[in-house]
């Protein structure tokens, strides 16, 4: 068999057009995503799976216990319908179901957006858009996740869309080492004020918790997450510097969490013999 | 305030015991937790903060558009009753709102664990175990993730537990570099056949999906995850490799995802103007 990816084409076959996956984890109906699909207009075939219902902040949860459903949905893009399945699962679970059940070849590109507000710094790890991109480069697919930095609803995904086309295109042509994702981060300016793509590392930060305490009409107390974001990195290339100051961030994003720096000095403890 | 971490004491007030916060992802009433919670039995003043049900695969999922509710439990170690909540939430919830809410002071390490089963290679990113550590290593504590390797029920967390216990004690007297934290796999086998503790990177890996295709009795179609996994990684200091060949497995994780080795191959992109 010959491979389809990346235009290594069997001569006898007629080449195929690259096949670009839509995920998001707003859900199939938000606005981000249809943008994103307007933005992937006639780089490829398009299909898109993404969830039924919001799933921010699921990070990489995956349903075990659960079946999932995929429904077919109406969706329509700037040159007509498009194959589209709303999923009874998270980010991750649309991604592996896509993979194995929904797509017609192996796809070239796995899009995940466009996320209504930042997935910067340590929000990564809390990303469901983040995750469907992850799930993808585990598979060894390049994958790109979009974020639009707006915080709260409304907005114009306008800039946006126009910026995960370009960055979509140079990816289809050049690939990206297996495994490896993107992580795009995109201002809330007009595209005119936007001054380029920055290559950025995550910021170090975290959430400061201040759980919301409150009493239930039954009297019984619940709690409602709440913090405020610390952001404890002055660097010039972080993901949060590029986008407060104007910049696309592109962070290169890997799924192997190994701390290999520290694995040295871990070899030098003395971890006591097991007696 | 003199600050309470680490032995940095104020001499007006007694020296404190190390304050251990067990968290786990098989929910509170598992066996792994109460092996944990025994193991670390006088190593320090324990709080135990766990969700109230099963949340295997949630990954770093965190409750949002939901309340959280944290209930006194009864809860027994070797020593009498600890100080435990069981929470309505996942496992990164449970060590957000201990921090915020329930611990009498900050941790001076928080253990999760002990998991039914492995948790190396890709399952990491889905492992609600593996978050509640990094959670508390986002927030600057050293912090354990353990993972007993027996798959389906059963077994017995005997030898896990010792070597929590040693691991736990190693870690508590040289801390560890802020923001890293533990991933331990323990093998299934009697304590006294265990070859001791190997410092070890993730293996790289991927699941093969195969979702079970299957009809509801309203002649629907559902779909249940399945699929198989594939070790790609030949190495001798993975996670896989230690657990199978009778090593305990010890992974530094981190928990920014940056692609550093790629930054600079993607700064040599020609990105494109904005036009």
């Amino acid at each position: 068999m010959a491979s389809r990816a990346h235009g290594q084409l069997n001569p006898c076959m007629k080449p195929e057009r690259p096949l670009i996956l839509i995920c998001n984890d707003d859900g199939i109906e938000a606005a981000g995503i249809l943008s994103l699909a307007a933005a992937m207009d006639g780089l490829g075939d398009i299909v898109v799976a993404a969830p039924l219902t919001e799933q921010s902040a699921v990070g990489h949860a995956i349903t075990m216990r659960d079946p999932v459903r995929a429904r077919p949905w109406p969706f329509r893009g700037p040159s007509g319908q498009i194959p589209a399945y709303a999923i009874s699962g998270t980010p991750a679970d649309c991604v592996k179901l896509a993979m194995d059940k929904l797509v017609p070849r192996k796809p070239d590109l796995v899009v995940s957006g466009i996320n209504h507000g930042p997935n910067t710094a340590v929000n990564v790890i809390y990303s469901g858009t983040v995750s469907a991109a992850t799930e993808a480069a585990i598979l060894g697919i390049p994958a790109i996740a979009f974020s639009y930095c707006k915080w709260g609803g409304g907005g114009d995904f306008e800039a946006s869309g126009r910026v995960a086309r370009q960055i979509a295109q140079r990816t289809l042509q050049g690939g990206l080492t297996p495994g490896l994702l993107l992580n795009v981060n995109i201002p809330d300016l007009p595209y005119s004020e936007i001054k380029g793509m920055m290559i950025t590392r995550q910021a170090r930060s975290k959430w400061e918790e201040s759980f919301a305490e409150r009493t239930d009409p039954f009297n019984r107390t619940y709690y409602w997450l709440s913090g405020t974001f610390v952001n404890l990195d002055s660097g010039e290339n972080t993901d949060v510097y590029a986008v407060e100051n104007g910049w696309v961030s592109i962070t290169p994003i890997q799924h192997d969490l190994t701390a290999y720096g520290a694995m040295a000095s871990l070899e030098e403890w003395d971890w006591g013999s097991l007696d």
